[in-house]
């Protein structure tokens, strides 16, 4: 089984892990998977050939094979299908991770990535500080509920699996905005997560990479 | 097997069928499983019985015995998981075809999403014209991507599956926008979705509850 995914060649966020890579990393490491790291720089991840794999010039993506896969969702899934520890046997709480799974994808991340890109885009407006806080607005009430829900339980639903994964990923975005704080549970939560021995390794390895980058 | 769907008593959109509830009848109809509607009001999805099975307070949420999912996402590669017809049976083409349910509702559906909450949000604001143009931008380039990648085939990636069933009910949101028209290829692709037998169907039973609530 050989296993290689993409990652930024030049980390935008000097490596703090905030990049989609460390998502398929945790996940390999979670596994016990060995894998390869290809390096893309920004004007690489346009040209056809890295189109071909990612039809939206993003990283990561993961190949195995002849199999190639994008979306860290679907990556994440494949890995834990195909190797215990991240998904439950139950098939009923399987399925309810994978509801966990999607909801951290497609409900909690768009908000918190849309404070980023406002930022980017909307940073030299007039206007800004207005928008932020509706954003922000958002963005607290997907997080008091998903505090309400999570309640003092370690992880989203019994056993930690791919959902948590995925989940404190996204969570971890907010670093610096103030906004998690507010909210003691999913802060705490977001330390257990990343406590964990595989998230660790994977953290390292994605800061060795901006830590030679930067040597360069 | 006995499965209930929530979905508004009351369609935002007048029967148009861009609520979330669509893509679950429709998945039900290609598979041919039937099912019950439980309609609820707004009020009803923000209480307690609903966020047990909602921790966010929308719907759909999808009931089958003892199991409960959320996440159109989930619900859909569930019923795609346990009946023929909607994923591929090739374990990779498989695993293909859930990048594509994740880039539909991931990286696709939040851009679109963020041109609806502009103008719910933000739509009363001097800055909400420039800012629109700057929504519509980044959902253009991801259509560009689509579009590329899309080409002159049929589907996705080879036969219909569930990815297009979500990236259909995705692009559907931009209808009145004037954006897909830019791309024929997308706006026939839509179109195909559209025509299927069991979208038919889908779209007919979400309009009859528009059209009986009109009438009390």
């Amino acid at each position: 089984m050989s296993i290689t995914i993409t990652a930024f060649a030049s980390s935008p966020d000097r490596g703090r892990g905030h990049a989609r890579d460390m998502r398929v990393r945790w996940a390999l490491e979670e596994v016990g998977l060995p894998y390869e790291v290809r390096l893309l720089s920004f004007q690489a991840m346009k040209e056809p050939a890295h189109l071909a794999l990612q039809p939206f010039g993003q990283i990561p993506t993961y190949e195995e094979h002849g199999l190639a896969l994008f979306e860290t969702g679907a990556i994440v899934l494949h890995i834990a299908e195909q190797h215990p520890g991240l998904l439950p046997k139950d098939s009923e709480a399987r399925a309810r991770a994978i509801s966990w799974m999607f909801a951290a994808l497609s409900t909690m991340e768009p908000v918190i990535v849309e404070r980023e890109m406002a930022g980017y885009q909307e940073g030299d407006r007039s206007w800004y500080q207005e928008r932020l806080g509706m954003v922000e607005d958002r963005i607290r009430r997907r997080l008091g509920q998903l505090s309400a829900r999570l309640g003092d339980a370690e992880w989203l639903d019994g056993a930690f699996s791919a959902a948590d994964l995925l989940m404190v990923t996204v969570l971890r975005r907010l670093e610096g905005a103030g906004l998690l704080e507010e909210f003691p549970n999913l802060a705490a939560y977001v330390t257990r997560g990343q406590a964990r021995p595989a998230y660790r390794r994977a953290f390292e390895a994605q800061r060795a990479v901006f830590l030679a980058s930067a040597k360069d």
